[in-house]
């Protein structure tokens, strides 16, 4: 299995309603990706200073099928209507688990 | 469930040794951190440029149980001794799931 482990910080314009946008329309993808195991996506709960402030962690079948994800047309859409341009710091690893 | 995620990128002189021994060294930790649910560390498999070097998933019962984590004298040495001396960057979220 590869996990897929994102890292944001958002800048001063990323609302509550974004975010939640956010989620809800990864999560709704979740469906029509081949391979994909676990999704959980969430903002930092603020128990330590200095955290970025948001976390995707995915959890794939093999690297191809998180390969397929990361390019998929639905997924380059909500990427670059709701999180790049929030983004201030992203912080990534893919690793075998 | 409280999921605590923390990247690093490691300096020219963390070694895959080194790397080993972190991971069985915190993995060795878990059977005396109450309330963890599932730890999964690893670097990452080199599938895309400009990635963090390594990844670190704990999964906790609830917020408690991560911050004994946090400082249980145990994981603070296994940091002092390992982590810290070769982190160049570190990005951690802790986010409810």
């Amino acid at each position: 299995m590869i996990r897929h482990v994102v890292l944001f910080t958002w800048d001063e314009e990323m609302t509550d309603e974004l975010e939640r946008q956010f989620v809800a329309e990864l999560t709704a993808l979740g469906p029509e990706l081949k391979g994909l195991r676990a999704y959980h996506a969430g903002r930092d709960v603020g128990l330590v200073e200095g955290n970025f402030d948001f976390a995707v962690v995915a959890d794939f079948e093999d690297a191809a099928s998180y390969l397929a994800y990361r390019d998929h047309p639905g997924h380059q859409d909500i990427i670059a209507r709701l999180s790049r341009p929030h983004t201030k710091t992203r912080a990534a690893v893919q690793y075998e688990f």
